[in-house]
């Protein structure tokens, strides 16, 4: 979950109205004026001299306090209550856990609780793989974060995390009927984060991983994939990376050229960035490009972060060094998952013919798309107000749908580059453009593409334990 | 969740018949026989001479095996399959998890994820209070267990535990509307439970411990409840006390002795034992006889065990040692939560008049209805096949109802004892007799009772941080 941008809200004014001094009129063109846009009214207490109304009006987020004072000055008003749309939709939070089924009786009773279900347990107890088709174990995911990187926010703690992990946990259920289940752990030791996360995993079919910093997030990862028997999932690197190899795909067909031939510079070398580079080799990428705050990380080099040393051992990383805007020339594509505002449209100048620019630093890109557009032939954020928006949420819902289904073991590289391929596929060729190459949230068909392929390719490389009856 | 009964089981047989060689006459006449008892029929394929039937029979667990072994050696009968409808209502587990409000464009997602969702995220990094109204955490409930003492059946492991936990959360559910999320620990020891659920605690709003091995759930659950800030209860050990106590307070108004005049025997000083002698005592019980395997528990006594030893400290407790025949003589009332078969109708006879016998070992009571009936008069189990269950059910959603709307920082023991006495109030004095002296699981006054006293022992002893409405 790297996302995070500016924003509107829609916020709810609750104001008493004094007919004699002024007119709803007068109110709307203070809204107005202050910047806000009046999306609904509602009397809650009609009369001739005094009427109470609820105006809901969508406010950039940086204004809200402007147009509220602003109200407040004029003669003949009373600001009664602000209420913030999006905090009413989390009062009490945002998920809730419900019976399948009713106890209606002592019948009932004695069979989804004492005595009926020692004998389901003892079936468990005999057989451990029963844990799948006897509990919530084949539908559930933990949803996990140590609060330390939370959207562009940083590290804001365990309980300040909760509200992004329910939104996790509502867009699991939505998009692929997964039952996801937050977790905010109070500790921010890695071994202690491996402990506890091993402790709770019985009733877990998969793990989540969410917003936990760099470079702790490999080690955690690392380490749950090769002790926990169950898929494991570090969003942030991951899941971008994913739908930015998706997104690459498609941006190559547009510009008529192959994987094998373009040079690509990746700036940010982190949870996300590492995941990136690994993808695009496994995608078939030749001539790569790390660059980090210090520099283009070159072949042959010594670093102390494993990641990095990982990097400079690759065949297909650059030996040339060089800062960003050195390194940038001649390349084919560049992959921003950095920082705000580090480039400008001379640099993207001086890029090879049609260049591909991911730009996804939060919430300002690396380059601005005024800067960006004129110089570059496709141009992709995070942000959801420019076109190709970059969505982890196209990843994990189908990515888990399919892990789970086929209870696969772990969620391996083929099966990541297989979902992003399933991705960049909902894009016809008749569709795509260099405005589209990414599919929408919403279009429905990205979950059971998704689910489709990793399943196809967890099968294929072994490490499905279980054979959905339309894959027989 | 102590409580382990013999079961009753209700299996589905389908069955193929071949009309020449047999009636459905005879296929009833072999079920009844093996003692079944046919509750329905569903012809699935109707024939002139071959049928296929679905037959739902009721039949003791022991004798499963043996019904459908006699059917299959009738000649005539092709046994298809059989499936236990206890297996089938678990199948894919019994609770799951929905989102509040669903998202049905990009305007509802910027408000429940990222974007919108990072000014709640700030508002309670900025005061984590705020978790309680912005969070999952002010209605949801960690059910926890390591999976060392479920129901009769012993150490069985986190798997196996999980079908008894989903069940509770589902009891939570749906008789107080409380979330509760299954935890099952794959670690059975203390010190690193105590530290994993403190580092999942952020989420929750309190801990419901569940079927944790004595003597590790007093340290577990002790530690437990003065390093987190929120409501700790092991239900084994207090859920079963309160219920007891309850019944106890009954039991006496039926036989119209004062809890200050009577004497005490318990039996069985593991999790639920202690529980009750502590409870006991706070209800004002003067004289009171802790017996376990090697006898009587005497106060000036030496013990190994801490919990024990500090029964050995206690005014109350008395000084004369023996075994648990020797120490029942006089006894005003019998508490066993120890193992079955270990008294008989003589022994009750050695007591004072009007025994009170509460025999709560599972699946055998310390002595069985036949034997303590005739000598006894209030008898009371853990089973629902004698009337007087004792059962953790009517203790739990309740008490955890009141705890979350009050925002308890911990459980004590007075509100412990005042949710005993909302159980034992909800009987009136018109109803109560010797065989009514508990409400029944249904009984919908029973939660609502217990939450408002709960509350308000909340509010008294100053353990509450949020008194609601009704209460101000």
């Amino acid at each position: 979950m790297g996302e995070f941008i500016l924003a509107n809200t829609s916020i709810i004014i609750r104001v008493e109205l004094n007919h004699e001094k002024l007119t709803f009129g007068d109110v709307a063109a203070a809204i107005s004026k202050s910047g806000g846009d009046i999306t609904s009214i509602d009397v809650i207490r009609p009369g001739k001299d005094f009427s109470i109304r609820d105006i809901t009006v969508e406010v950039a987020d940086s204004l809200e306090n402007t147009l509220v004072d602003a109200l407040k000055k004029l003669d003949g008003i009373k600001v009664v209550n602000v209420s913030d749309r999006t905090f009413l939709v989390h009062l009490g939070g945002k998920i809730t856990i419900q019976p399948t089924l009713p106890i209606k009786n002592r019948d009932d009773l004695s069979r989804v609780y004492t005595p009926g279900v020692a004998k389901v347990c003892m079936a468990i107890h005999e057989n451990p793989e029963k844990a799948y088709s006897l509990t919530i174990k084949r539908n559930t995911v933990a949803v996990i974060t140590d609060g330390t990187a939370v959207l562009g926010l940083g590290d804001i703690g365990a309980y300040a995390a909760a509200p992004v992990m329910e939104g996790k946990a509502m867009l699991f259920k939505q998009l692929a009927n997964v039952d996801a289940f937050p977790i905010c752990l109070d500790t921010q030791d890695t071994e202690e984060i491996i402990r506890t996360i091993k402790a709770i995993s019985p009733i877990f079919g998969g793990i989540n991983l969410e917003d936990i910093s760099s470079p702790r997030c490999f080690e955690i990862e690392t380490r749950l994939a090769q002790e926990l028997d169950m898929p494991v999932f570090h969003d942030d690197q991951h899941g971008t990376a994913v739908v930015v190899i998706a997104g690459i795909l498609n941006a190559l067909k547009v510009v008529d050229k192959r994987i094998e031939d373009i040079r690509v510079v990746v700036n940010g070398i982190g949870a996300a960035g590492v995941s990136i580079c690994k993808m695009l080799l496994s995608a078939g990428v030749q001539r790569l490009v790390p660059v980090d705050r210090e520099g283009a990380i070159v072949r042959g080099g010594t670093y102390d972060q494993p990641m990095w040393q990982w990097l400079a051992d690759q065949p297909q990383v650059e030996e040339h060094a060089g800062c960003l805007t050195d390194v940038l020339h001649g390349a084919d594509v560049f992959i921003g998952v950095s920082r705000g505002n580090i480039l400008k449209g001379v640099d993207i100048q001086t890029m090879a013919a049609d260049p591909i620019v991911f730009a996804m630093a939060n919430p300002q890109p690396e380059i601005t798309p005024e800067e960006a557009i004129p110089h570059s032939r496709v141009y992709a954020t995070g942000r959801s107000d420019y076109p190709n928006q970059i969505n982890n949420v196209l990843v994990f819902p189908g990515l888990f749908r399919g892990a789970l289904d086929c209870r696969a073991r772990s969620i391996n590289e083929p099966m990541k580059l297989a979902a992003a391929r399933a991705i960049a596929s909902v894009v016809t060729s008749a569709e795509l453009n260099e405005l589209y190459i990414i599919p929408s949230i919403f279009n429905d068909k990205v979950v059971d593409e998704v689910r489709k392929a990793v399943i196809q390719t967890a099968i294929l490389t072994g490490v499905a334990r279980r054979i959905p009856p339309e894959f027989r």
